[in-house]
């Protein structure tokens, strides 16, 4: 009995950590538990009730399915659904005519017009760009056609049926749009903004602690802590692409215009990635390889320090660049002093093989080529940290314009 | 005009394409044009309309939700939609008591128990365990409760409305399950299988690719397509994921048993963007350094290529593997070559910094280091190659007794 308890106990501090970890998520709850409380006012006044002629539910339906946690989802999938509402139920009714003037072919026209039109919504579902912005506008356009071209059959004010599902629709999509805009609001955007910026920060910290760990051997929790984020880096390419995707709804907010270039950011994580492939490999060497002898690493250890040290100053300027979302003065300076960095460690490789490769050492030498090896692939590192920096130099520009 | 015309004819194109490329896409199409007519029947059939009383629209709107393009997300979002239904239709009906129980204070009861129970379940989404199988249960949850304990407010029998839309439901997912099962079935465990083994097939030719182009300078389109292999490889963790995910729901068939270690795959996938990553890493190395002089080249080469040459084997022999789902004989001999090809480049290793660091060749050395800076990194990569070896031999062996 104590160790259920106890696990309970442990799920429990899990699950309510996920909350006090990140308060908007409660907010969202909130707000969740807010809308559909205000939709049911539609039930319990009865002039309102009558209004929408009993079909309420559709309100408290559009509110469950279409409020999501940040503005842009909410956004994107109250304009698909009305929109496809509107595009679907015309064509309904459409095809309900057609089908009643048929006489008595009615059901063969019904049937047979749904299952194209489902049979194309589906498909257009597989096309990649029509399926990011979309998917769920292609499934609302199936469900409402084929409720209100097949529910004709059944019913006879058609129109009135559809006239008054679709203004439910609105009024439960302009309840979710109000609340999720005013109350609160958590913008994909600046989520997506704020990834960006802590990838950056855990990208250099990785660097620092990377080489730390190599050359002083003073592991500590809190440094492993940090050299495991890069692997963060790695995993957030999807979240990356579905907030850009979704920040595009967004409207103009704080320091962000309407047409703000998300896929700018999209461009910088696909650079940030290829960083942290590097940074995977590099601690991959450390932890495979036998130790290479002190002298080596000694040789090396000032240079290579100095050049992480540069690069993880530019990883951290650009996140600040990135944070003020303005071109830094002081970026120029850093990258020459990176490169100076670069300079000098292939001046020390230089003098290595001549310095190690006496006939006596020659048992030793595999284990320099691989202080070898890993210094190199500080130089590799470095070459697509200073793509990046070109690249965002150029982006804050063009972010600093629009 | 006629850039317009030309236009269209592409996008057509494209369009067509998609489904010429995998007909699976097709088959699905046409599946759920035939559950959406199938299930229409319950509208032009008298007696049956009346059966469900008038609630018809409920099994449409559970076909159109619930069918996916495989046989998992098909039978998770089926039990999701059954038992969240269930619940929070019982639940609802027993607040919807306790509301009438009380009198005066019927509106409040009610809205604070959807405002609790909304919260409760939206957080609950926040849950990543949770989320990942439950999702769209905690929707649906959501929304029939709030339809079951409000609408009661102006609907009379509830018990009666709620048995009938559980009763259409059942109705619905049990056509979709039908189809989904017994026509063409589309298997996610299938489909990740095949990824997989594509995967391993990919990364083999991207290897062999790279090395080709490094060292003999013949680049072609062909070559070039192959190259580019490892970077599906680098994307595919969140496909792999979901499809392991969906696969645990999918009954027995074909080879697979009901129990099949679907997250292996997930570690498999792992262990390959290991691979992948050095890839890339060395595609870096090839695109920006200066050329090696050919001296250096030549040294290398024939090492080089036996290496990369065993590793790809290995590779292709785990594509094997897994395709037959069970342990290669050839697999120890195979590891043997690739570790006698180690040996061998580390031989060659030795012997180039006394060859290249002749004093006359001081300028040529730092090209030299870059030379031999891809061999070593030829070397790291063959590390995790020889990991994800003996993982996966343990893997098999797994695979073959369960």
């Amino acid at each position: 009995v104590k160790v259920i308890v106890e696990q309970n106990a442990k799920s429990m501090r899990n699950f309510w950590k996920i909350g006090a970890d990140d308060p908007a998520k409660i907010v969202h709850c909130l707000k969740v538990g807010l809308a559909l409380s205000l939709v049911s006012i539609f039930y319990y006044m009865r002039p309102l009730y009558d209004g929408v002629g009993g079909n309420a539910m559709w309100a408290i339906m559009t509110v469950v399915v279409v409020f999501e946690s940040n503005v842009g989802a909410t956004f994107s999938k109250c304009v698909n659904r009305v929109v496809a509402t509107i595009l679907a139920g015309s064509l309904g009714i459409g095809v309900h005519w057609v089908a009643i003037q048929s006489g008595k072919a009615e059901i063969f026209v019904t049937a047979c017009s749904v299952f194209l039109f489902a049979f194309a919504a589906t498909y257009s579902r597989f096309v990649p760009s029509f399926k990011a912005r979309f998917d769920y506008g292609a499934m609302i356009f199936i469900l409402t056609f084929s409720l209100v071209s097949v529910g004709g059959y059944r019913v006879d004010k058609v129109v009135d049926m559809a006239q008054q599902r679709a203004s439910t629709i609105a009024i439960g999509t302009s309840i979710c749009i109000i609340i999720t805009v005013f109350l609160c609001p958590i913008w994909a955007g600046s989520q997506l903004h704020r990834l960006v910026q802590l990838n950056f920060v855990k990208l250099a910290d990785s660097l620092d602690g990377c080489l730390a760990v190599y050359f002083s051997e003073n592991e500590d929790e809190e440094t492993n802590m940090k050299l495991q984020g890069f692997k963060c880096v790695l995993n957030s390419k999807g979240t990356e692409e579905a907030m850009a995707n979704l920040a595009r709804w967004e409207p103009a907010h704080g320091s962000f215009n309407f047409r703000h270039p998300w896929q700018q950011y999209v461009k910088i994580g696909a650079a940030m990635r290829r960083c942290a492939y590097c940074l995977e490999n590099l601690s991959i060497c450390m932890n495979i390889e036998t130790e290479a002898p002190d002298q080596v690493k000694k040789h090396f250890g000032e240079a290579c320090m100095k050049l992480s040290l540069a690069a993880s100053k530019i990883l951290r300027e650009l996140a600040d660049m990135i944070k003020n979302t303005r071109k830094s003065s002081k970026m120029d300076y850093l990258v020459f002093d990176m490169n100076s960095a670069v300079q000098e460690l292939q001046e020390t490789l230089k003098t290595v093989p001549i310095e190690t490769n006496k006939p006596e050492e020659d048992v030793k030498s595999e284990e320099d080529n691989k202080g070898d090896s890993i210094m190199l692939m500080g130089l590799h590192e470095v070459l697509p940290v200073a793509t990046l920096v070109l690249l965002l130099i150029e982006n804050a520009a063009r972010i600093q314009t629009t």
